[in-house]
């Protein structure tokens, strides 16, 4: 992959369709995301039958700073896509990526974005096929957005949703929480603290591919980006009727995260993570799942943090480290804005 | 479907993942889009394994104004990628839907446009199963950006691409041209004209089965959007390595474009066009797929316009009304920004 450095910014006819548009996609997004179905020039990308059910997931990243330690919204745009498909279980197949510039925004920076993503998508073997690019008036974006959409085939006997926390089911985590909130806002200019934490930004299907392989029967997975752990159990315990109880001491968290979070009055149980996984599975089948996730390079610090209890409030309740109890609720108004 | 007007306007908090948006998320588009899919609440949507090679397109849409004459962003946005797979043959089952809402717009403003979403989806048969909201501050973006990526699945024995025209071959177009591009202008303030033009925005994933029906061996298909019917063309003789020749006379342009055009001083080949295509077909084909067309509401205007020819060049030549002869050249810089 030759590395260039495109010159000159984002202009209105980068969008207009006609050849400065042909010119990007060729030397931008051609050039780097090099495959098959691009070079193609339809504006659909076409595989062969997929072998099983097909699962399809969207975000749009809206992330600012657009460049943040251990990441960028391309990278981000990857992993946010591949993340909420493997989710379901499924094996993420192909990606596509829509853009929308900003006027004046540098090429040079685009570029360093798109070299970026296609890093990301060839670490994670899930390319992207198809796109498309809009272009607006200055003042009416915000330097790059890019909408990902992902989509993948679901194994056989693979039957994953949030409503299928079942009671009895243990809680288990990927790892440490908060570290990609904490790493963003650290990017953000005007902001006084600076620390050593980098977004835990990472494609997870490979640790859900062995996690499956150890236990098709896990009951539901996601990922706490926005809201946090908080947020995600909260919505798990709607979705399944059910209750959750968590041990505050079994969530890890590292220390650079809680000081941060402590000097800025944020909790981290609300912290969007980028590369951590909650997993709620059978009580009797934990701990060999454990033992598989601590052997993936994305799960050494899993753990289980909880168990899921009869509750029709559908309440999430914390165990402190003092001992005492607190109510856990879903995120109220936001905590921080643009965070993915 | 329930109609109910929202108060208020976006704010930062329906963004967050927290409590505001899942509400956000209920209200709106849980409510209009209603299918299983999307009330599962899972961040990905799930579906049985697809009958046939599988075909995915994705297309941001940050069209100014929201609404105008035929039609809004939120139409737009899911006739533009319902056409965009049904260009290759395919026939569209689902589709995703991500927003990036700008920080005090209207929700009763959003609101109208996921009605016209739902009612859009609905009349065409393709549910939107999945999606995603975003919201940034005021100044950052401009109303509403909405990114549709939709998946298909492609017929037995089709193989439509834009590489696969053939000398010889007769380019058909399904209608009059410029209709989107002179309604969008029109609705834009601060411009002195009028018309009686509406947008042609539609889905044409019924036409093209239709077509394939008749004649499965269609060689190629496009639409054509952003650098109008020039662009497409000159797109296609590209990809094929094929020239273009193209009579004036049997393009179809109705009076009041023609109107709007030389006024604001734009050419009709080059404006935008969002429920018309352009088929690539062979020559002793052509006669029994025009009828076919003719049939359909949105082919009842279908021409041969042209044919393929042998030029390495992979020029687009024009037979003008007087009979001369003119390159069509691809759009060069904008005509009209923002117009899909």
């Amino acid at each position: 992959m030759k590395k260039r450095m495109l010159q000159g910014v984002v202009e209105m006819g980068h969008g207009s369709g006609g050849r400065t548009s042909a010119q990007l996609i060729e030397q931008l997004f051609i050039h780097y995301f090099d495959n098959a179905w691009l070079r193609a020039g339809n504006d659909f990308a076409l595989f062969e039958r997929p072998a099983g059910r097909v699962v399809m997931s969207t975000d749009s990243h809206v992330i600012t700073p657009l460049f943040f330690a251990g990441g960028d919204i391309g990278s981000l745009a990857v992993h946010g896509s591949i993340n909420d498909v493997a989710m379901s279980g499924a094996k993420p197949l192909y990606l596509s990526a829509a853009f929308i510039l900003e006027e004046g925004l540098p090429l040079a920076e685009l570029e360093r974005v798109v070299v970026s993503m296609a890093r990301a998508s060839r670490d994670a073997g899930v390319p992207i096929v198809t796109g498309d690019t809009k272009v607006v008036e200055r003042g009416k974006g915000d330097g790059v957005f890019i909408t990902t959409t992902a989509i993948g085939v679901v194994p056989e006997g693979v039957n994953i949703a949030g409503s299928h926390a079942q009671v009895g089911d243990k809680i288990v985590l990927s790892g440490g929480i908060g570290e990609h909130g904490v790493a963003v806002l650290s990017s953000r200019e005007g902001l006084d603290f600076r620390t050593a934490i980098t977004s835990d930004s990472a494609a997870l299907h490979t640790l859900v591919a062995a996690m499956i392989a150890a236990e098709p029967n896990i009951h539901a997975l996601r990922d706490p980006t926005r809201g946090g752990v908080a947020t995600t159990l909260n919505e798990l315990a709607k979705q399944s009727t059910v209750g959750m109880r968590i041990d505050e001491s079994a969530i890890a968290v590292k220390a650079e995260v809680k000081g941060a979070c402590e000097l800025l009055g944020l909790d981290p149980l609300y912290m969007a993570n980028e590369g951590k996984l909650v997993a709620i599975v059978p009580a009797n089948r934990a701990d060999q799942l454990l033992a598989v996730m601590r052997q993936h390079p994305l799960g050494r610090d899993a753990a289980v943090v909880g168990e899921v209890v009869e509750d029709d409030r559908c309440m999430v309740v914390m165990k402190t480290r003092l001992g005492g109890h607190r109510v856990v609720d879903w995120l109220a108004g936001e905590q921080l804005p643009r965070i993915c």
